[in-house]
């Protein structure tokens, strides 16, 4: 039996497997792939003439300046932890969770291709996904001046003309922080309801941006990266110029693994409190998977090693207990 | 006015100044000493021969084996920080606060060497002192066998006999990490009142623990690092031989600065929600400082970070209001 389990393969999971080494635990990380929201990369229309000899560049050596300090530091951890784990064999598992069990004061976890594993504690930390736009163009321009983040590439967009389609706050915040530095950013809000809120009332105040309301988004168009954003109203078209479009319309959190065995929001983020502890004992959560606030990946790896922190002292009292003192 | 100043120089300080770099803030860090407490290292005397060269070695190239993963990591991450703090000119400034007020709708900072600073938004993290113990041979070892944390150097301690001294949680934590690895841990609790958690409980029956009360610490002794503790019991003396001595008597919050201003516990750490808000608003705090769990380098990273998220919309807000809308 393992003393602790991680799912998960982003900076969450693997700042955790790291805590887990440190503290010289018996871990097993098991994911689906490395690196979570850290490996993605986005390239403007702008550059289309070094489109490919970019993205090569970008994945190889991620530039401080077209991510910012932050970002940055935090992707350069996460791949310290990678080798920090690929250094120590039998660590990290490949492979898909299909099932978790408390079994005995125990976790036991199906997985698709490694059987059953068992673990004292358990971590969950699989992330979310965005929950997608569903329009011609949008999956063909993934990643080529569309992307499900606004914030996390604003720097690549000083004086440049953006959309950000959306229905949430993050959708507001990310307008926000577009708006000091674009030429124009269209906030397209698909929400058939309007927005009351203060930082609404601002951003229509703004002349860096529309607000456009009550309208479909039927198309986004481009030759190798995003070039427009067609949309429509009572049969009526518009078309937008832009350098990049941002969807922010929800994340969906990985939990259904253990959607029977903890509380969680109606949207599924798994509750925690302020030491990564889940409703059931022994089982933390960390990540954006949590209600947690903040998704950058600084904060990510935060969450992950205070989450195995939390597990850690679950585990040494088992530990204790199992071999000295004949309780558990 | 800047947008945001920082003031402390630790692992959650720089982290906060890294994501307002990231966002191209006005950021101004205010710092006594940078690294906060990455900067400490440890030798004990059985290395003695090499004393001398082993603390510079680790001071130039701290060793993955002798801290842990996570830790090494994190020592990693604070240090690319500085890298990036220090590549921006009037970044880091180097001086005391000696007071910090609200000044219509701003922060007024009032610094030993460079007058008054403002701010739209202040993030505390100056960090904790650990409380000493006051006894002969105390500051003297002070890192040469002796150090005020359990846990960092457990991995050192493997199959050696040690010492805590202590009257808290932390206390019972550091011993339960030892007891795993040790082959001998003196629990030395100075505390009058006796412990009663079960976990004191389990630590009692730990053959590798011996729980020690009711006596007094005398001195810590040692050559040129900790080789013995001496406690007394009604006027019989004991000399406990050991390799390694922890002190764990508490943490001291350095909040004085904005005591007047936040919420804070009775022992004066500040009071934060999950987003790191103070109960004043436009005050942020983030690391040991805070009510939030857990003294670890990457814990600390992530709440810096997370600290200035919520200080950076706050002052998107604020900037967006000032430019566009002629509000404020």
């Amino acid at each position: 039996m393992h003393d602790l389990i991680i799912v998960g393969g982003g900076a969450a999971a693997l700042a955790a497997t790291s805590y887990a080494l440190g503290k010289q635990l018996d871990v097993l990380v098991i994911y689906e792939q490395l690196g979570g929201k850290t490996g993605q990369h986005f390239t403007l229309q702008s550059e289309s003439d070094h489109l490919v000899s970019n993205i090569l560049v970008n994945l190889a050596f991620p530039s401080e300046q077209l991510v910012g300090e932050a970002q940055f530091a935090g992707e350069e951890t996460v791949h310290l932890f990678e080798r920090q784990i690929k250094a120590r064999s039998g660590v990290a598992m490949r492979d898909r969770v299909l099932n978790v069990a408390r079994r005995d004061d125990a976790f036991q976890i199906e997985t698709e291709r490694h059987g059953y594993q068992h673990s004292t504690a358990l971590l969950i930390a699989t992330g979310v996904a965005p929950r997608t736009l569903d329009v011609r163009g949008a999956r063909e321009f993934l990643g080529l001046g569309l992307s499900y983040s606004a914030t996390t590439y604003a720097r690549l967009l000083n004086g440049k003309t953006v959309a950000v389609i959306g229905s949430n706050d993050r959708t507001l915040q990310g307008v926000a922080e577009l708006a000091r530095t674009v030429a124009q950013v269209y906030l397209i809000w698909i929400d058939p309801e309007p927005n009351t809120s203060s930082l609404m009332d601002l951003l229509r105040r703004t002349p860096t941006v529309e607000v456009i309301e009550q309208h479909q988004v039927l198309e986004v168009r481009g030759t190798s990266a995003v070039e427009q954003v067609l949309i429509e109203r009572d049969g009526q078209q518009r078309a937008l110029d832009v350098d990049a479009a941002f969807v922010e319309v929800g994340l969906k959190p990985m939990s259904s693994i253990v959607h029977d065995l903890v509380k969680m929001t109606a949207d599924g983020f798994i509750e925690v409190n302020e030491r990564n502890e889940t409703s059931l004992p022994g089982l933390f959560a960390a990540g954006d998977v949590t209600t947690a606030f903040g998704e950058q990946v600084l904060i990510a790896i935060g969450e992950g090693a205070r989450a195995a922190h939390s597990a850690y002292r679950h585990i040494l009292e088992k530990l204790l207990a199992r071999t000295y003192a004949g309780l558990d």
